[in-house]
């Protein structure tokens, strides 16, 4: 049965198939799924079918699936279960551009598979891990018919997008329909150099700055007759960039504020310019906000050039999930699946956890992100048949 | 008779007329010659019959001119007498664009006089002056036709433009057939506020500087794996900017040193771009030549940024010519002509001045430059018949 409500549009869908009862001699295998997804073109935001290929993956397990389509972005939500405690499994099937398809070895949307290694657009950022997480899911079930508490999976298909009708918006949705999750594991690919070497439990923020410094044309021989924007904007960009915003905390790296650019327009060297531009980035951990940081650049801007424009946009507040019961289960299954003690990590750019982390705990936990954005991206099969397992152990883990 | 020779080619004429032997009733107007020069459209390199205008003021007067042109650009020299002591009076005959003519109250080339006022491009940067020191030239040598030593005049038609093949060619020639001045007046409206107030006995270096700061690109995530070459090149117009070059000096104002443009090609926040440049304009005075200031730059960038390119082009080093008897003879005759004490500055851009030092004492005294380069540009009737009497009695004291 499908049901259409106007906005958000959404199509559910129920298991028709009764659920299997024991655990299958062979563990499931990712690679079909992973290949089907990757078959599908979907950069952002174009779905291409990929959310069709979850539902009909999920529907099988017992899954109820929920389809949301927020202006020109279609997100998916799937339950098993109705009772807590509910594990949420957080990922995307957009995928970033391939670029110039003709510089990669294959197609990147052929998922054509070459000495064990799957190749394509996705394979490791995040289709592959999506379904590494839907075949320990089913392994998981086989085993567990009768399992504690819900499993969900929450995909969004504008992850590599602006991320405003994503996962943000789909969240809002659960929290209104009483889907609101107790832990989610994120599935990027956080791994660094083995799978499993890393858990990322929280992420930087991250903020732009545009500064416009004002100040008074005038002919260069004759300075005192001018007000250089150019040079009060050395004095506020030497002061913002001379002394580290921190020294790093227990469980961050140091915040870092670069300077991306500055503009200024003028190429006639015997005139001072009216005004000029700069573009800082901003990557700070839990000892700022980005109120705090902004009221920062506004005060050493007040020092130095009183007349200013100051433009802030802020992606994303650090944030970290504490250590407890929900990473320790983690850091337990991490050890059972694949025998290495998991780094605890809040280093990169953000991801959608940013707006996880307003509702429940949320861990990243995925694949090796050697090749993610990269011209022929790949993950070796072998790989994502060990994440199967390990997100297997993760549910059991969580759910136990 | 006219002569011409390949390279340069030059056209010598000689006076026809019997010289005036007794001085006139009236004092001669220059106001005539003036306005034939704003009617001829010689915006640089063009000469529109500007120079054939003043070989057919000067030839009555006794002065063997002879053209010379080089390149695009046609110069003149013309000299009365051949003995020394020898003043040179040096202008030019070309103008600035007028820029949209529409805005003009009046034609800029028909030299209208409204109310007492000359308007037109070069009123006031300087074929008004030209005029008027033709106009003293005449009433002197009718005073004194058989006066000691000779006088000439250097008219350029390059003042505005490149100044390559302008006065600095026309003093090589000047220089190999045995024209070398002993004193030079330019006659750049220099006046400030009141016909006489000031005498430019030097001009200030000027120079610019082109830097790039190189670095290496990288995600502004992860600075540590790049090298930020905005950040450097901060360090390094701060440390340029941060100390004035000096006080000034005896007769000059201090120097100054602007950045004058920044040029990072990054639109990207997310990225730490490669390269950053940045374009300084340098006014230095007589503590200063332009060889300590570019070893000055290379310092602060090997200490900042070791990876970098400098580029510098000198317009011209600072100069002065010494208090001594040329000045005293041009301080005498303001105070004659004008009753003012003409204050001895340095101030302001460049000027034809920078090449004549190399020659002979130089000193600068002309109409006030109020309008100069402005549309509407314009000089007083009353101010240029006043400059011509002081013109005249310039010609007195340095010829006495």
């Amino acid at each position: 049965m499908r049901r259409r409500a106007p906005r958000p549009r959404s199509t559910t869908c129920c298991a028709t198939k009764p659920l299997r009862g024991n655990l299958p001699e062979e563990p499931a295998d990712p690679i079909p799924l992973a290949q089907a997804l990757i078959r599908c073109r979907s950069v952002t935001p174009a779905d291409g079918g990929a959310l069709a290929t979850m539902e009909t993956a999920l529907a099988p397990l017992g899954f109820r699936c929920t389809r949301l389509k927020y202006g020109e972005v279609d997100n998916l939500f799937a339950r098993r279960g109705t009772e807590g405690p509910h594990l949420c499994y957080a990922g995307h099937t957009d995928v970033v551009p391939p670029g110039d398809e003709a510089a990669w070895k294959d197609n990147p949307f052929a998922a054509v598979i070459k000495d064990g290694v799957l190749y394509g657009r996705g394979a490791c950022d995040m289709k592959g891990g999506i379904a590494a997480f839907v075949a320990g899911l089913s392994d998981f079930i086989a085993a567990n018919p009768d399992h504690r508490g819900s499993i969900s999976l929450l995909i969004t298909g504008d992850e590599e997008g602006p991320s405003v009708d994503g996962t943000r918006r789909v969240l809002e949705w659960m929290a209104e329909n009483g889907h609101t999750p107790d832990m989610c594991v994120v599935g990027e690919p956080t791994s660094k150099k083995q799978l499993g070497d890393t858990i990322k439990v929280g992420r930087r923020g991250s903020m732009n700055a545009f500064l416009t410094v004002k100040g008074r044309q005038g002919h260069s021989a004759y300075p005192q007759l001018a007000d250089n924007p150019v040079h009060r904007l050395i004095r506020v960009l030497n002061a913002l960039t001379s002394e580290p915003l921190d020294q790093g905390s227990q469980f961050f790296e140091a915040s870092t504020l670069q300077v991306t650019g500055i503009q200024v327009d003028n190429t006639a060297t015997n005139v001072i310019p009216a005004e000029a531009k700069a573009f800082l980035n901003i990557r700070f951990n839990d000892h700022h906000h980005s109120s705090a940081l902004t009221d920062r650049i506004r005060a050493v801007l007040a020092e130095h050039a009183p007349e200013h424009e100051l433009r802030v946009t802020v992606s994303g507040e650090s944030f970290l999930t504490q250590p407890g019961p929900f990473v320790e289960a983690l850091q337990r299954a991490v050890r059972r699946g694949t025998g290495l003690e998991a780094k605890l990590d809040t280093g990169g750019g953000t991801s959608d956890a940013r707006f996880i982390t307003h509702y429940c705990p949320v861990a990243e936990l995925g694949a090796v992100g050697a090749t993610l954005h990269q011209r022929d991206e790949s993950a070796p099969v072998a790989e994502l048949r060990t994440l199967a397992g390990l997100y297997r152990i993760v549910i059991e883990e969580c759910l136990s």
